[in-house]
């Protein structure tokens, strides 16, 4: 998915999104021309990994076709109102506005990716779908080239589709996660390691990539065991929050045909 | 991993688990001798994809090695209590000990595939972790065996630890599940489809093969962002359920390190 468009790029951030996102981005044969991060180690690392110049002042920002904020969402208000470029500059936020960065530049827009990211993982790019909004039609299609370069997953969403989209993902990835804490808890109790449960989460996941979760629906609370479900609970016994959740989520099934 | 034992099989059951158990165990070499069900039609059914006979009276069932009950858990007890067979007798239960197949047979004992199974969707058994108890070890053997010829991954579990792992399957699967189910509705709000999220679920699973799911965590509520967190819940306005939810796991998230 390469073009034949190269860009110069200043990454702004240097935790995961920025550090995941900044080496696809070199690797797609665009220029990183500058890291900025507020801390200079943190500045610094990122910078090293990407073989460009680095920064801890917004003042400095270098010269670029391409502005990429890639902070906490709480940390980019601030960050924005300190910003002035003449390139365009997108942030990668799910859930704050794209006119945020009104200020920043006469060109904005968003590039958001759907994706969870750790420093310490790699992350295959190219089926990573990137939510792109733009103030303009020149924006757009600069922040579209700079996404197809590293993606064959593009779509053009609004801020309000985009921040429903953030919201499905915190169910779908945080949640979920926090479902598969919930259980290595429960089995560390029995000294048995989480990976027994490696295949049936597999199984869970390739049984929604063809049909609707609602339809793949199984368990104690779709089929209505209150005999299981009583036995669950008591086992949860000295855990009241976990107990609670048991119930309301094994509820929200039971009502959710 | 086959073995070079087969066995004569009674499948009691024909839902999801018995079906797919059925096929993987007539596909290893066994021959399926009977399948019951209470029901004729998904008796018929069943042992119509088998190549088998059928019974609908618990009565009649066939001389056998092994019978296997892959019934509902609340079923369970009631049929147990009817048969009286000479072979080996195992129940594929979770949540049910043992001891309820102790007046089925001398030799008995639990088969328990931690999976979640769709008539469906055909399961790669290979990967599937069997847990086996055995009333004895002429009895595990024969288990053993017979989980061996369909899969390379089994483990001796007793009654307390298959509990456990089913609670904690239930976390993992069922309530997983449910996860999506909600991230589905609030896309179709703005006409999004729910494989715009596969991408982040499949890395989601990714991140927690190698690692544990606690250190794996991201997301507003674990970064505390409390403008975000209210935001969604502004969202989830008009769904009491989802918001209380929301709180709940986002809470629990937060006090989870």
């Amino acid at each position: 998915m390469q073009t034949a468009c190269t860009y110069r790029i200043v990454l702004i951030g240097a935790g995961n999104v920025a550090t995941c996102l900044g080496k696809a981005l070199k690797a797609a044969g665009h220029s990183i021309a500058q890291v900025y991060s507020r801390t200079e180690r943190s500045a610094q690392a990122l910078a090293q990994e990407l073989n460009s110049p680095f920064t801890t002042s917004l003042n400095e920002l270098s010269a670029a076709d391409l502005y990429i904020i890639a902070v906490k969402d709480d940390a980019l208000p601030d960050i924005a109102s300190e910003i002035r470029v003449k390139g365009i500059i997108v942030h990668t936020c799910g859930s704050i506005d794209m006119q945020v960065l009104k200020d920043c530049s006469k060109s904005f827009g968003v590039l958001y990716p759907l994706q969870t990211f750790s420093k310490s993982k790699e992350v295959d790019f190219s089926k990573v779908p990137f939510c792109i909004e733009a103030s303009s039609d020149t924006a757009r299609k600069i922040i579209e080239n700079a996404a197809r370069s590293i993606s064959g997953n593009i779509h053009r969403v609004n801020s309000e589709q985009r921040r429903v989209l953030h919201l499905s993902a915190v169910f779908a990835c945080n949640f979920t996660n926090h479902m598969f804490t919930i259980a290595e808890d429960i089995l560390k109790k029995e000294n048995i390691p989480f990976s027994i449960l490696l295949p049936l989460i597999e199984e869970t996941v390739d049984k929604v990539k063809n049909n609707s979760p609602r339809e793949m629906q199984t368990g104690p609370a779709k089929r209505n065991d209150t005999e299981i479900m009583k036995k669950h609970l008591e086992m949860l016994s000295g855990d009241e929050k976990a107990q609670e959740l048991y119930r309301l989520i094994s509820a929200k099934i039971a009502n959710s045909d």
